[in-house]
């Protein structure tokens, strides 16, 4: 494996380490589990989920794979907070939406060159770019590593000991 | 920049930012507000903080810098759990232990080339190293970023709203 390739190994291990703990955690959850709260009168562990899965989801088009495979999600984990709207999903629901978004996710990572990870994604113009060469695809994986990791440390909170 | 460093520079952005809002964040609690549980039942911030202080203290040796700064930190803060020991520290020590373990540690990453960070930590054998090759100087950044945002999650949700 070259250097380059090396790097984007490792960085591909890391985001597959916090996608595979985040949906065994969650996916193993009864949907009377999924409405506990992280911490008194924080989110509920279905909207963290859906609000990662929602996240994730946007990096299709953001990494330049394909469309979103599920926009919907956004209006219910992004744009507005827990419990803003009744409408939800179940965990059999977001069970599959995590492993189909993702599935593709890894599809499309896989195709990706080095030099590919090292350039611009979809939602900075050229000419920031050429300002700032590290707002590429690669700082994206790392940063949305540590967001997925973010949120996995606020669920589980709710794990009894 | 060559392709390698600029990996490299990827990921030191990525583990500089989590440091960063880490050290900002516990560093403005007053003694008090360090007390606070992130749930119910749950560590302290004063425990959390002093966890990753240790944790992060602990990659001075294992990506081979030096000795510990502060191995005293490990009783405290891995070793035994929240509460077990009467012994703490304030978050004025907190503050100036994270501080001067951080730059020391941006310190050592300066120094390390591209292919320093792909070669092995001082805590793997050569034998393991040859069969598993992605354990490694980097492997070891990128995990220590996420166990930060980790951490980092479960102490804002203290954060009054």
């Amino acid at each position: 494996m070259s250097t380059e390739d090396a790097f984007v190994d490792m960085a591909l291990r890391a985001w597959k380490l916090n996608v595979d703990r985040t949906g065994k955690f969650f996916s193993s959850l009864s949907e009377e589990q999924l409405l506990h709260e992280v911490a008194p009168g924080r989110n509920r562990l279905v909207y963290l989920w859906g609000h990662l899965a929602a996240v994730s989801d946007a990096l299709i088009p953001l990494l330049g794979f394909s469309e979103r495979l599920h926009p919907e999600l956004d209006v219910m984990f992004i744009s507005n907070p827990d419990r803003a709207l009744a409408q939800t999903l179940s965990g059999a629901e977001l069970t599959s939406i995590w492993n189909e978004m993702n599935d593709a996710l890894w599809l499309g990572f896989g195709k990706l060159s080095a030099s590919d990870w090292l350039d611009k994604h979809t939602a900075i113009s050229d000419q920031d770019f050429a300002r700032e060469p590290h707002r590429n695809r690669y700082s994206i994986l790392l940063t949305r590593t540590s967001h997925l990791a973010y949120h996995f440390g606020q669920a589980i909170l709710t794990r009894s000991r």
